[in-house]
């Protein structure tokens, strides 16, 4: 491909430029975003090899990249709908699915054919591109949910994109993975940063925070992710993410009922069970 | 010191063990542990010199430490107890302040000023000798909350045991102790070992666990932990444990209704104070 146009130049958009460079996908991306201090280091580092300024600029695209918080998706869709070449690939990296389908449907209506919903699953909680890196994407999985209008040339392209960063596709409904990352994403981000901020309203934060171990470092190192971005995908997903809100409460209580009645079996059970089942999956690390 | 006996070879005992020799701050160390297999491997891989067989041979000790599960504390020190020479100081490692205190108490009644307890920070996600290391403690945090009863001299011989490990000591009363790490400590393993339980409950739990990123992975880490050690810490922790999980619900259940309601500035804030307060404490990693 010679052009890709990439709308915000972030941890994801920045690698991706860097990973899309690097692998010779692309000759030239135009990047896009509303930091103008963030788009000069990305052009300064080379990340990007011209800024944007005109959403007319899509026009020269191969392939339209939508790496915004989804919050601002719908906005950059109308802007560039108008100027869509016949064919040009659009795609996002949203970690949202079905509300970001939802949002073309009504921006890119005659464009629905080459339009690609993705997501790359790579952890975020650095941002900003001074975080982004070519390999950022290696042996990761990138998550392709196409729509029954979804053009199959245009599924390849982005798949193609995809493996030239090293990433493995893996292709679910866009209810699946709504469903998928509400469990396994949406849920624990939401866990560590009311975990964080339950610690910070103590009596004595400060200390709690000085004798925490390497664990809590662990299980909170989430809670540094993009505000912006979590309150976007909390609001996109939200019934999956409350279904499992409300699961996951029943877990605790569950726990917290052993722990009061002194149920050292009940415990040892659940503990044991969630250790064993953590390394068949995950293995040690 | 001559004699270092070690009750409990695991990663915190056996570790202890590699640094003090490492530090020459120990000629000799006897291990002692319900697995002989285990015992077998720390003295071939040179962690320990000897096999303990006798609680007798605790007469030998300059310092005794007991580095098993909580649950076990009470019978090591009841067999201890009748051997321990005049000037032998006992130090325990446990993750729970004062029920250990109580069981000294309890069984270490006249030998109470030769008492130190202690609680080493360090990450214990694994567990068993062959995870020991002689650095596990460098630059560490080791709590000390001396008792009343406690002999200056004892509670430094114990605190110059683990600087030489390279560790740096913080006193604090026992109270102040599990009420800290309540918070920062058996909050998050509950947190870590019910979000892999609820996780494992669902249906095609293995395409979740293969589709969860880094930041699952860093969330459950410390449900990897040692099923009986953290029984053991749940109970004898239970009334501050018990007190954090209600405050933590309230917390949850805040972030709940704002999801609920839509409320995105409500979320961005949660979520901004909590991302700022650990960047503020615990830097970017």
């Amino acid at each position: 491909m010679d052009c890709a146009v990439i709308f915000g130049i972030g941890l994801i958009g920045g690698s991706l430029a860097l990973a899309l460079r690097e692998a010779g996908s692309v000759k030239r991306v135009i990047g896009f975003g509303r930091d103008a201090e963030n788009l000069r280091i990305a052009r300064e580092a080379g990340v990007i090899d011209e800024i944007g300024s005109d959403a007319a600029q899509v026009a020269q695209a191969d392939v339209v990249v939508l790496a915004v918080p989804v919050g601002q998706m719908g906005g950059v869709m109308a802007a560039i709908a108008p100027h869509l070449a016949p064919h040009t690939v659009v795609t996002d990296v949203g970690s949202t699915k079905q509300d970001v389908i939802a949002l073309a449907r009504t921006h890119l209506k005659d464009r629905l054919a080459r339009f690609v919903p993705a997501h790359p699953i790579a952890g975020a909680e650095k941002s900003g591109v001074r975080a982004a890196r070519a390999d950022l994407f290696r042996d990761r999985v990138v998550v392709i949910t196409p729509l029954a209008e979804t053009d199959p040339v245009a599924r390849s392209q982005v798949a193609g994109l995809w493996t030239a960063c090293g990433a493995r596709i893996v292709e679910l409904t866009p209810q699946e993975h709504d469903e998928v990352f509400a469990a396994v994403s949406h849920l624990p981000h939401v866990l560590a940063f009311a975990l964080v901020d339950y610690i910070a309203a103590q009596k004595e934060a400060a200390r709690l925070f000085g004798l925490a171990a390497s664990g809590f470092r662990d299980v909170t190192r989430i809670a540094a992710s993009s505000p912006e971005m979590w309150r976007d995908i909390c609001l996109a997903n939200r019934e999956a993410l409350l279904r499992h809100l409300t699961g996951y409460e029943a877990e605790l209580e569950h726990l917290r009922a052993l722990i009061a009645a002194g149920d050292g079996e009940g415990l040892a059970e659940v503990f044991t069970r969630a250790r064993n089942t953590r390394r068949r999956f995950l293995g040690e690390g």
